[in-house]
């Protein structure tokens, strides 16, 4: 928050420097700016600029500049570097940033960018690439050190020193045995505090909390954020280290899985931003408009079957948006409950049972106030005190099955492994809609004599 | 992921070692605990065994597992330890954790726990609670290293190992002037790099990224998420530096926000969870019903002033669910899109109008073609070419005053400073309930002649 007022300032000095051909002034500046930064110059600079710029950068500040900008944008800065260049680039970036760029590649277009890479490195990419997505494996990086168990605290500092340049975060060494095996934790803190000759497997911590490549990576957000860790160690069978994953890769995480639940809840259509082009964006949210408005048509013949109750009482037409309304709403109350409650804990069938409760006795306690009210509302309005008793038992029924609606389907899907944010606050309406004409009507027919 | 297996024998071996009275076993299996476990065995102790388990514990594990309680489990701890233990263990605590620990307290309940004390600390803390809630003032810590830009390599290092114990995290060392002011940072892979006389202010990096005591807490996430920080300073007025914010805490706003955003969206009321009573639950849920049962009714009154219409064709009520729930479907997807794209960026004018200029668009593609759908449905379900029309026309432009209504509400509210999530899905569809009824009585009316 405290750069912007300098920022334009800053691009001025950068061109400057890009015209004039001074690559020594323009390194002054660069090296003091963060990557996040490097990359708003690069983007907000115009085009013919670029390729100076680019051809300026060392190759560490080429690869954490790629680190920063979107797919597309990574793209161009690799066709504009050229094969021999970018291979360098590619080389260098972490793992799973590397993962994720070439996730959505043509198979002969990765191939291309691969050939050229180090074998090491596009042996381990290629290995990531086989984990599902959204799985531990997906995410870790193989930027760490780790020591082994038999090393003394002054051999870990030396090997730490090698190795600060390369490592993401310094807080953890990861101790292994003579078959790679994880077997314990040494922080930082401990080497400090530790005496130069002590043994590194009487000074570490082994009861190691890690993750495997299977993990999906909502459950590894959960680890990191319990646990205050700023990295996780990340195994594969009989507890081989295999890579970390990082706080800064979790916050990402988190903020994905919160939009996807957003997206899901509101049955928006996935990725969806303010740059997605207009055909691109319909194209996404049409899908489930199709299916709501099937399932509205199912509306639309309740109320046919009930069109002889409806023409002899018009005055049912009034509050028939207000209770389908109502029971929507409610319904999308409880299930932001629900699917907010999830992401928080596991439930067990003890706790689903308490839940079911005690949301119909908030169903109950919604529902008699609402009735009540427009019970009162009906009455004045109309003049009739039937028309009163119809509205306001039918709302309180609606409210209460809306209510378990919105409860009990995402338990459901919960149940069968479906993420319950698919149910989405617009087919919980829509299917709270159906219930809700049905009893409207059921009851108003039962009154129909005393009504019209 | 790892450890589940393991707990009940771990809860066994530490209700043995307590009924035993063997603090020494007791001791040893608490120190291969992360402090997230400690607290989980905490809370699943029978209530019998918890006082000895108080007990037995160091103030340094109480203070860890106070961190990592609910705070009514915190005050039935501090409660059970009594007043002068309870004060050793607050003194420890961390200020951000003791802020929000106090923050909902009464008075006489926060002075009796602040005034045994360290008057440090308890300054410290009061001051804290003197910033408004979610700013960076709240949330930051004063557990970091900070150096003088005097100081050598050595120097630095040698206050590093001093201050190890205290300070949460290593990554970044913090340096000032003789005002006490934020002038550099240094990492700890800079110590590890650098020789050991080198002076701090030339190894230092001068363009820290810091944030004032005042900045909210989300435009904190975005900083730390953007830069992959580890850490973050926090300055008042004249670059003080005042305390550091930490990448834990930021996972935990982010979860927060969120939470917070599907709350509004859903209009489902504030920090209801699993746990929360139904009285308490429909006691918050209960004013947002209330007010859309209100504005429901506005519905029915439009409804009432088409009734003859209406009466003259009853098959219009066959569509009136479908078309207002349409309506409403497509404005909460608009507002979906708009709410979770101004967590990522902010937005100027022009972006603005780009953006529902591309929203026109979206609802212009969408209308077309479920209204070109619902005509060729209604034709052939009620055989009416006219009636096809009315329902098709009239979907089409609710489709696009749904979407409109849908990006431009959030946006207004945003304009204003007002957080865009409390227009809320079910606040839409119930103002876009009436747009629709308007239109699609109004269209039928015009064609009154020849539907009847």
């Amino acid at each position: 928050m405290q750069m912007r007022s300098s920022e334009n300032e800053l691009m001025h000095e950068i061109i400057q420097s890009l015209k004039d051909g001074k690559r020594r002034v323009f390194l002054d500046i660069i090296d003091e700016l963060q990557p996040y930064d490097v990359a708003q110059q690069y983007q907000h600079l115009p085009a013919k600029h670029r390729n100076k710029f680019l051809l300026y950068l060392t190759l560490a500040q080429l690869k954490e500049l790629m680190e920063e900008l979107s797919k597309e944008d990574q793209l161009e800065v690799l066709q504009k570097l050229g094969i021999e260049k970018s291979t360098k680039v590619l080389d260098l970036m972490e793992n799973d940033d590397l993962t994720t760029l070439l996730a959505d590649l043509e198979p002969e277009q990765i191939e291309e960018l691969m050939s050229e890479m180090k074998k090491e490195e596009s042996d381990m990419v290629q290995h990531m690439m086989k984990y599902p997505a959204e799985s531990a494996g997906r995410l870790m990086n193989n930027r760490f050190v780790w020591i082994s168990k038999h090393y003394t605290v002054r051999e870990a500092v030396d090997k730490l020193k090698d190795f600060a340049e390369l490592a993401e975060y310094l807080n953890y060494l990861y101790v292994i045995d003579e078959g790679k095996k994880l077997v314990g934790v040494v922080s930082y803190k401990d080497l400090l505090l530790g005496e130069m000759q002590d043994k590194i497997e009487d000074i570490m911590f082994t009861r190691v909390v890690k993750v495997d490549v299977l993990t999906d990576q909502e459950d590894v957000a959960k680890l990191i954020s319990r646990y205050d860790f700023v990295s996780i160690p990340v195994i594969e069978d009989n507890d081989k280290l295999m890579g970390v994953i990082t706080v800064d890769d979790i916050l990402d995480v988190v903020i994905q899985e919160a939009n996807e639940d957003i997206e899901k809840l509101s049955a928006s259509g996935k990725a969806i931003d303010f740059k997605t082009k207009p055909l691109v964006a319909a194209y996404r949210r049409l899908p489930w408009l199709i299916l709501l408005l099937l399932i509205g048509l199912v509306s639309g013949s309740i109320i046919d079957g009930f069109s002889e109750t409806l023409q002899s009482a018009v005055a049912l037409a009034f509050f028939m948006p207000m209770i389908a309304g109502m029971t929507g709403n409610t319904g999308t109350q409880s299930l932001a409950v629900v699917v907010r409650g999830l992401v928080a804990q596991d439930l067990d069938v003890k706790q689903v049972v308490k839940l079911i409760f005690r949301e119909l006795w908030v169903g109950i306690i919604i529902g008699l106030t609402c009735a009540i009210l427009i019970s009162i509302i009906a009455f004045i309005w109309q003049g009739s005190l039937i028309l009163g008793i119809v509205v306001g038992s039918s709302l309180l029924i609606t409210l209460i099955i809306g209510t378990l609606a919105g409860t009990i389907i995402p338990l459901v899907l919960y149940k069968f492994n479906i993420d319950p944010a698919v149910a989405s606050g617009p087919l919980i309406t829509t299917i709270n809609d159906i219930f809700s004409l049905l009893v409207y009507f059921g009851i108003a027919s039962m009154f129909i004599s005393k009504l019209s």
